[in-house]
Parts: C-alpha cells; structure tokens; sequence
C-alpha cells in the first residue's frame, strides 16, 4: 500500500468540479491539494467559496493554473472546463508537462481519435515523453453510450446491430444546460438556433460510436451521422429552471448513426428533456444488442447524468495512476468502480 | 499490426472447448494450432472429431498435452476441463511454464484468490517468471453477477447494498448439467444428496463477491455464505435432456451471502431451472444498487450462459496477450468485447 496520500488539483470549480471535491472529501486516502480557478476567486479558500466544511483540513487557496500546478504539485489534475478536445489541448499539455495525470470531463475527450485525430496524436506522444496518462470520461460519453455497450458484446459471438438510447430528465440541471438544449424555446426560435450550429446538444456521439467500431473492430464507411430535432411539448412544463409552454420546446431529441460498409450497424437515440413524465415518458438507459446472443439492457430510471460524471470522473482516479503512459481511453483501462476503501489500496506499486 | 496470426490451443474439447473452436474458425487473424485430448481421441482430427469443416486449413491432429504444448507453441491455451482451481493448477501451471498465456473457464479461477489464497499468490509467481498471464474468465462468474455490478458502481459516489439475481433457463444444458443441478430428482432425493455435499449448484459466488468487495475495497468480515434449495414444480416439465415431474425438482436455487463488518452488503440469487415459463417465470438478469443514486438494471431474457462463456473466453484473448504478467482477474484489465475485425489489429507491439 501506498503510504501517502493520492493528491488531487481541480481545474474549474463549475458544478462538476465542485462535485469532485464534495466527493473527495467523503474518500479515504485522497487529498485536494489545490484548486484553479479565475478572477476575483484567486485567493480565496475553495471551502469558503464552495460552502463546504473545511474541517481540520489545510485550506485549500484557489491560484491560477500557473502558480498552482507546479512540477509534480499532485498525482491527477481534474479537468472540468471544456467539451472540445481543441479547447481543453492546451491545458492538458500544461498539465502533462508538470509531470501529472489528467482526467477530464471534455466530451470529446473520452474518444479523441473520433473529432481530433491529430491533437490525439500529440496528447499521446505529450503524455508518453512525460510519463503520464490522459484519461477523458463522465457517464455518457464514458459509460452509458459506450462502454457499457462494449462490455456487453463481450458475451457475444458476433454483432450485427446496436441500439443505445438514453431517455433522461433535464430538471434537475441549471440555466445553462436549459439554454444550450433549447428548452423552453418556441418551435420556430429552436429552429433557427440549431440551423446557425448554436444549439448544443449532446455531444459525444462521435466519440461513443468510433470507441465501439473501434472496440469491435469495425471500420466506419461514413463520418457518424447527426441530428437534432425539437421534442414539443403538449402540456405546459414547469421545471426549476425551465418554463415550457404547451406547443413549445421541452427539449431535444439527439439521433447519431454509424455505418460500416454503408449499413447502419451503431444507433444513438437520446432524447433529452424536462419533466417527461408529464407525457408519460419513463427516463432509462437502453441497449439492444442485435447478434448472437440477442441482448437487451435496461435502467430504471436513467444514471443520472451528473453526479454520475462526477462519480466517474473521481472514480477512475487510481486506474490513471495505475496506468501506462499515454493517451487512453476507457476502453484501454480497467472498469470503473465506486471507492469505498481507502484510496491508496488502489494505487499499484 | 501483429503480422503473424494469433496462435491458440484449445485444452478439453467438451461442449466449451468445441464451441470455442468453432467461434474461433469463424474469426480472422487466429489460427487453432493444437487440440489437447485424451484416450482414443489422440492422434485424430480435431476438425473430424469435432464434425467442423476443415476447409484448406491445416489439420489439427489432438494429442497429449505433453505432445502439444511445447515452448512457444502458442499465445493462448484455453483450458476447459476443471471448475475448481486446485483441479487446474497443475494444468496452468504446465502451460506458462511453456512460456504461453492462460484463459480457463474454471468458475473458481474467476477470482482465484477468494478461496485458494495460496494457490492464487503461487500462479501469479509462475506467471511473473514466465512472462505470461493466466486469467480465469466466463459469463458467471465473470460478467454477469460481478463485473458488470462493478462496472455500473463506477457512476456512484457509494455504495450500500448490492443485489444481483440471475433467473436462468437450463433447458438447453446437456445431461451433465441437469445431473449437477439436481434436475428431476425427488426432493427428498436432491435434499439427500445436497446434505452429502454432491450437489454441485453454481461454483462461483464466493468468487463473484469477493472481486466485488475487492473491487469497491470493501473487507469481508465472514466468509460468504451459500445456500442450495430445490425449486419445486407445480407442473409437469419436460427438457431435451430432462424430465421433472409436478412435485419433484426443476432445479437449485442458489444463494449468496457477502457480509461487510457483520452488515449484509451482498446478496446473490440464481434460481436455475428447466421450462421455468412453464410456471410464468421470466428469466433475466438483475443489478440493484443501493446508494447514490440507486441503480437497478434488467437483461431480459438473460446472457445465455453456454455462448456467453465461450464468447468471453475468446474475446478475452487479446487482452490477456496485451496484459503485464501475472495472474489477472476481469478486473484487472480493459473490458471484453466482441472481436468483429482482425484479431492481430487487438495485438499490442
């Protein structure tokens, strides 16, 4: 066992990353040595700006990246700042440079080589000449979409189809999520924000389909097919942060194909939403494998998209550490699992 | 990519070995190169024995063990013969002693350490000086009742109870199965033979919760608990290898114990039956995490368990050549997956 404690910097104390710290302070064995935040926060206690029980624990002053992440300053800095793996490139290098482990909640980031085949290449060759790994992961992309799907086809001989659907409620998120899907929106407003590429989305589903292709080894024959429509609602809507008028825009309904040698073998159905059970709609996760065997997975409700992020996030924690050098992605580690010992049990010699 | 195929050897060619064979013939960039068999059986075809078409492959001639696993010969040997890990020691042992990996579908070689410590630290010695890994794999133990439980735990910030039920139809089982589950037998014969310990039931809970606890770092405090009842019919029921009459035992119903700290943490179910709809019995699988957030999952009808153990041992295949050597369990190394492409493209440099 490892004698020292796993050590932990947060960049971005945004609702994920603040999570990661609420739930690593409840860990054994792992401690959050700094914090990067921006603007009026420098220099302040990340608990007294989090709301959170500092206990008798060394306070934890938030800095600049540049003053907090110093050579070997933790074992993994936790990235929660971006969706784009171009946005989030250069922090991880930072990172990677000071000889420390990254896991980030970037979207396109658990399954780079889909979007950014280049700037994987360099994360990779960057982590490797520093010793270190990057991981990008959260509960979908990272879990629900895809690796769950891969795990299962482990039981099969062959597959010839795959179905993964995600039917989950939007309430419980804040404004900004309610804005980047749209909810709330007239028919016609959801209409032109999606045809001028300002609606957001889900993002991940390029990343989800090629980490199963390329899991399973199938080549993909197309870029993965996208779209987005508006889920209209037919009742009036109240959510915390959300308001839907009956003939508005509850939410919206993502759709992603891939194909392999023309055919459709990949669906991604993820209609997202605020209170669906207004219209009887039961939240799940969904996979039907088509194959030998058939299988056909169901959760009830859905894993929560954020504290399961969070979880995961922190969670694979000691397979980064664990791990050879490079760019890696849930497929190239061991499962995830909840930490409910010490951490440094974990952590391999 | 690897450019010679990958070589394996297939030790026991009882229903698992031959369904292993087959998948394999129907795999590229993989190539069985021996046939471990005994009595009669030496110095045939495999392809013959097997009735498979041989096509313009090599012919392999079963032999010995001693006569087919030589230095190198192989990759892989995937050992089915044994469900018990003292049974199989000696056999893994000769194999990585041959500087060649293991995958066996001995239950107890899921998670060697939970009941043969010693045997456990011994193979991972031999493997270590060999530079070869032995992995013990299938669908149950090995996916169903414990990875894919700890794989779902990756989306919690913890965890306080799990329940994992496998609601199985024997019907397609050989004679042998139905001998072991008891079916047809009266109840005062099965509780008989029960008491006398000859019942064997499933082998592979003390494995499955133990790779669950030692996953999620929780510490056992008694050793997990078994129970074995017959499931009596209502009605009559009738299975290509197996009759049971209304009164008498359509199967076992098993159960497992795993307790953290005195407190029930783990709780196991797995009825196994023959025509179990004949009494409105549907079959699946089922996770339920209690914790945060809770989690319950469904496979209906459930991961057949013939396919699904010779699937996971060949998809495993791969991973067990890419391993750092030792002796590994599924949770050690990177999820399996159906392998659809060529397998030398899985083959790390």
């Amino acid at each position: 066992m490892r004698k020292d404690n796993v050590k932990i910097i947060i960049w971005g104390l945004g609702s994920m990353g603040k999570g990661m710290a609420e739930l690593l302070l409840t860990k054994k064995g792992v401690d959050i040595v700094g914090a990067v935040a921006r603007g009026e926060k420098i220099g302040k206690s990340m608990y007294e700006h989090l709301g959170m029980e500092k206990g008798n624990r060394k306070d934890v002053i938030m800095g600049s990246y540049e003053d907090i992440i110093t050579e070997k300053a933790a074992d993994v800095v936790l990235i929660c700042t971006d969706s784009f793996t171009k946005d989030v490139f250069d922090k991880c290098k930072f990172v990677m440079e000071k000889k420390i482990n990254v896991i980030t909640t970037a979207e396109e980031m658990a399954y780079p080589q889909a979007q950014e085949p280049e700037l994987s290449k360099k994360l990779d060759k960057i982590a490797k000449e520093n010793g270190v790994t990057v991981l990008g992961t959260g509960i979908n992309p990272g879990l629900i979409m895809d690796l769950l799907v891969i795990t299962l086809t482990g039981a099969c001989y062959d597959v010839e189809h795959i179905e993964a659907k995600r039917v989950n409620n939007l309430s419980p998120f804040g404004p900004a999520v309610m804005h980047e899907q749209g909810v709330g929106l007239t028919v016609k407003d959801f209409n032109e924000k999606n045809e001028s590429g300002k609606l957001a989305g889900h993002v991940g589903f390029a990343e989800s389909v090629n980490m199963i292709t390329d899991a399973l080894g199938w080549k993909l024959s197309d870029k993965v097919k996208l779209s987005k429509s508006p889920i209209v609602s037919n009742v009036y809507r109240k959510a915390p942060n959300a308001e839907v008028q009956a003939g508005d825009v509850a939410g919206v309904n993502m759709l992603g194909y891939g194909y392999v040698d023309g055919e459709l073998k990949i669906e991604m159905i993820h209609p997202q939403q605020v209170e669906p059970q207004l219209e009887g709609v039961e939240t799940g996760d969904y996979i039907k494998i088509k194959g030998n065997p058939d299988i056909s997975m169901a959760i009830n409700p859905e894993v929560p998209g954020g504290i399961g992020t969070i979880a995961m996030c922190v969670n694979m924690i000691p397979q980064v550490i664990n791990s050879r050098p490079g760019l890696k992605t849930m497929i190239d580690l061991p499962v995830p699992r909840a930490i409910m010992g010490d951490m440094r049990d974990l952590i391999e010699d």
